[in-house]
């Protein structure tokens, strides 16, 4: 038996074939398509973003980066933040390479590389809209400028694309951003004692700490983090200094300082408001930067703000937002299904900020959000073709409201080829590419595994834990140990919360009492093989909400394992809403192979109540309804939007 | 027996103690305080109107006329037809005085009258902002200039003044400004081929024409009406000579010819589209016309769009307008309860609409609907105390929602002093004013009277009908009548829709089956005296709307004779949405002389779930739910939020 030292993860081969058709579709697809978008080659239709402000025409990303670096004549177009699309995809694509190598693709990041490094400035800053178009106005106005946000997300990439490939370049650009914004930020005479009003740069600063180990990185990511909200007037104080009327995105100044969570210092902070992905950004900023520095304050914020989201603001599907008014929370238990906005990237978010707590502490609870936004949220985002994408995830769609009701004009019921403020896509693939990096956490001499996606994970002595399934279609989960050295460390397995108390756990073929610590049971591991095997439980489960929200009250959702189940007008007759589901109707699941891709359906028997005629009084006596015997066919929520358009709902009515 | 000539409307006395209580308000508490506001004269609170587009202090509508009038300096203040303010209110004060005649009243309007004047260019032209701010942009800008709507709205005014008071200074106002614009507008060489973005100078012309003969005033009305849509650019023409970027109301310019009811000609509009105010009183207008010279495809129009709204786009109140982008109508059967608009305005102009096809068709529809808003929609537009007012009437209302979901924050839940566009209050003024107007129509040798509001109406040839009832509480209706000459006609008494099938007729004490056509009773008078009681069917109703809405599916709303009902937080522990009605649940009704001025109250044996937990999992397993037996109280809608704050809901689960 070996010390007990810490282990260390050494890599990650994901085998799942739920997830491997994903991460080959972004090599295949999704990677090409949008190098082409942002390089506008390709035919496309540019979707107004569902906050209709500005952005006609297609990205120019990459152009003006050319144009920054002197490479190409014209003006910046799109966003402040546009150079983000391309951060963001170099990111995805760094990724990739570390599952499918790529020299094709290893030719464009380089040269994509250098061009960044050629747009760069002498002193190391990088946003091509202020280079190209008002450069007097640098760090004039952070509530809009997104100018720490934009070089944060280069910073990630670089990172990335740093331990993907090796290359010094890359990681350097990102130092010589961090070292600017070092250079300019801060309290002491002269430096601009503020932040950016889109939170992203503290998460960026804490892993280019992480993997150069410059403690200034971590001091700036956690001065920012002190800093927000501390003076609630310095954005309108940068505004007046820099003109009212100037505005970079012009609906953003009116937005109040909740808006951009200045309005007050982060660690006062009660409840998760104002612009979700903004939100969700920040609290992964502050997990991360609170397990570096030990810093409990905003250890307790980040439980604060994670216990709001997901006791009280969280979709079923894990989406947040519930308005398109400033892409925002709203209130406590404020769930509309069909007004709703659930942003991709805010998905997205949460699950950095999940898995972030999953390396502080080792609660399934963390893990089961995960898991939540990867198969349902998240996922929902990006077509099964990989080339079209949703920004808002509503739990309820109706393309005739779409068409015909303001107020759910920003619901799409079909994916878009691209967005004029297009932060969503490249996200995702980002997500998809790396989500080898959110299986395990480990933990002084503890391995969890917290996701049942199949794999082969290699750690310290050559200890490597494989892991087999069919998930998340199947709830039988393989694992085999090796342990040559017979190494002694703990295996926690996430027991999840849609099946404690019925999974059963063998251990060398020896059943085991599931004896589980937050969401974990734990197997203690010193021999040199062992096999475990974890048997959730995949039965059909209707589920309702909390009748505090208004909105669900009386109605009912379909979940199977973590996949939460939508109708569709493809597979069953409109509207949606004249079927009624019973607390005790029978449901089947079943494999199909050919559709979507490969998804289990569920069908249910249920009743449906005969459509009123067009010429029957619009309000009469009521009676009790008749309705007819009906079966109900669901599949996947994350899947909805791949045929023809139609209504969609996961909330399903009810009536005994 | 007298020869059958026409018989015509002398006199109606409103006798309804319903009524009366409301008409004295109008004299004692709305006419004074409107005339204080008005003249910023009063301590209130001037509440954003729910577009949020500007106007943030005090009326200044009088201001305004005194500045024009050269009787005072200064800018003008308010919107561009802040003026219909003041005109609205002449015109209830007019109608006032027809039923309370008031010497200080009438000292103020005649001054008024006069300032007006005052005001009033050479050449008839009449708008304080242009004549103040802008004279060179007449008629230049007629998408958003209210020029017509505001001299319209002086027009109804003016002729109404002139019946009660006889003052002919205020109808040569009138006919001044109806020649100004007959001047200005038309088809030959020199003249604007255009029409207003706000219908109203149609129904203005045509009101004109009837007192004063004048058919020049009606062939104007008509060729608005034919002229609008014909040339759908005809308002962005003029925008482009007037220049782009100097709005009069910023929003207005984007918005979609739809919008204006002017994407196409009227008689080609299939559906009700748009603002809902504008197309209420575009049809009350296209009626009016219709009926005065016989034009077969505006009454087409008319029905078309009638049926529309009342069998696609109404709610059960009565309210109308499903959306706050635009205060429009939507699509056929969106019905949202918590997001719609159902302003106070467009209940009131339905009320004209109805008014208008009842002159022109006997049938019972019309005044089922004028009903609805009279007792319903528009009633609710203002408090008991008539000194608060609704722009928007939601059918659910929640102050943490109007609070916390930006979707929602048009949705006052307590009436406000005041608004910056502040057109609701007086509008319902003049029409409660002028209720006595709405009871009967004369059509030849037939008598229809279609609304149980109590009152002694007079005759041609000394005929006198008394009708004495308490309804709404009561649906006892007796109608005594004096015939001294011993005139034939026909007496219509409307069946209305919530008692077809279960009024009972006595004549004189003998039973009659009613053999209602079109929704009217006939009876035939020829004797001097004639004693008929109607017996309408008042029970307690549970309605159900179409299934066709999916707002409302699964949901009950109970209704008793024309009044519908609503829980409020005030009388049962919130949240409401937790209570469930079942389809043969046990209600009373009971007179409450003390609650709310005296209403009749509704008492609904229902179920209630317990609350769940705050610390309750957001999302569980679904099961029957518990239920408790409890008791739920509603009162008539029009009288809500006239106490505690609190939530609100027509429409109420239903579970059997
Ligand atoms: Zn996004
Ligand atoms: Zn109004």
């Amino acid at each position: 038996m070996s010390v007990e030292t810490a282990v260390k993860l050494e890599s990650v081969d994901i085998t799942s074939g739920f997830w491997q058709r994903y991460r080959q579709l972004v090599v295949r697809e999704v990677l090409p398509y949008q190098w082409a978008v942002m390089n506008d080659e390709a035919d496309i239709e540019i979707t107004m973003d569902p906050q209709r402000n500005g952005q006609d025409r297609s990205s120019h990303a990459v152009a003006n980066l050319r144009i920054a670096a002197g490479r190409m004549d014209g003006h910046h177009y799109g966003f402040p933040f546009q150079d983000t699309d391309v951060y963001k995809w170099l990111e995805a694509a760094a990724y990739s390479m570390s599952y499918a190598p790529n020299p094709d693709l290893k030719r464009i990041t380089d040269d994509l590389v250098e061009l960044i490094a050629a747009a760069q400035q002498p002193d190391g800053y990088l946003s091509t809209f202020f280079q190209i178009e008002a450069p007097e106005r640098r760090f004039k106005r952070l509530q809009q400028s997104h100018e720490l946000y934009t070089m944060g997300h280069y910073i990630e990439a670089g990172v990335a694309y740093y331990e993907v490939t090796g290359s010094k370049l890359a990681l350097e650009i990102a130092r010589r951003m961090a070292d600017c914004i070092d250079e300019n930020f801060g309290l002491s005479e002269g430096k601009i004692p503020g932040y950016d009003g889109h939170a992203e740069i503290e998460l960026a600063l804490a892993r280019l700490f992480e993997v150069t180990g410059v403690q200034r990185y971590l001091d700036l990511a956690h001065f920012f983090l002190s800093q927000r909200g501390v003076d609630p007037e310095f954005f309108e104080r940068q505004i007046e200094a820099d003109g009212w009327e100037r505005d970079l995105i012009p609906i953003m100044r009116g937005l109040p300082r909740r808006y951009y969570q200045a309005a007050e210092p982060i660690r006062d902070q009660k409840t998760a408001d104002g612009h979700a992905v903004r939100v969700v950004y920040l609290c992964c900023g502050m997990a991360y930067v609170a397990r570096l520095t030990g810093d409990r304050d905003l250890l307790d914020a980040c439980h604060r703000l994670w216990e709001d989201i997901v006791s009280r603001r969280m979709y079923i599907t894990g989406n947040i937002g519930s308005t398109t008014a400033g892409e925002a929370f709203t209130y406590d238990y404020d769930l509309p299904a069909d007004t709703m906005y659930g942003e991709t990237c805010a998905s997205v978010g949460m699950s950095f900020f999940a898995r972030q707590m999953l390396e502080i502490e080792p609660r399934g609870e963390y893990a089961d959000v995960l898991e939540k936004e990867l198969f349902n949220g998240a996922l929902s985002g990006m077509s099964l073709d990989g080339r079209h994408f949703f920004y808002v995830n509503p739990l309820e769609a109706d393309p005739a409201a779409t068409a015909g009701n303001p107020g759910k004009s920003h619901v799409l019921t079909q994916r878009a080829d691209w967005f004029g403020c297009a932060c969503c896509p490249a996200n995702l693939a980002r997500l998809i590419a790396s989500v080898d990096r959110y299986l395990y956490t480990v933990s002084g001499t503890a391995i969890l595994s917290h996701q049942f996606i199949a794999n082969t994970a290699t750690f310290t002595d050559g200890v490597r834990i494989t892991q087999t399934n069919d998930f998340p279609w199947d709830g039988e989960i393989r694992y085999e140990i090796d342990n040559p050295v017979r190494r002694a460390f703990k295996l926690g397995l996430r027991i999840p919360s849609w099946s404690a108390g019925t999974a059963r756990l063998t251990v060398d073929g020896v059943a085991r009492d599931i004896d589980a610590r937050d969401g974990f049971a734990y197997v203690n591991v010193d021999s040199s093989r062992l096999t475990i095997e974890l048997e959730l439980d995949m039965s059909v489960r209707l589920m309702r909400a909390s009748n505090r929200v208004r909105e669900t009250f009386g109605k009912l959702a379909v979940q199977r394992g973590p996949i939460v189940y939508a109708a569709e007008q493809a597979d069953n007759e409109g509207p949606l809403w004249l079927y009624t589901l019973g607390h005790d109707m029978k449901t089947d699941a079943r494999y199909e192979s050919d559709l979507l891709e490969g998804v289990e359906i569920i069908q249910v028997d249920a009743r449906r109540q005969p459509q009123d005629g067009a010429d029957a009084a619009l309000y009469t006596d009521a009676a009790a309804a008749p309705a007819e015997a009906a079966r109900l066919t669901l599949i996947p929520y994350f899947a909805w939007a791949n045929r023809e358009n139609g209504q969609m709902q996961v909330w399903l009515n009810s009536g005994d």
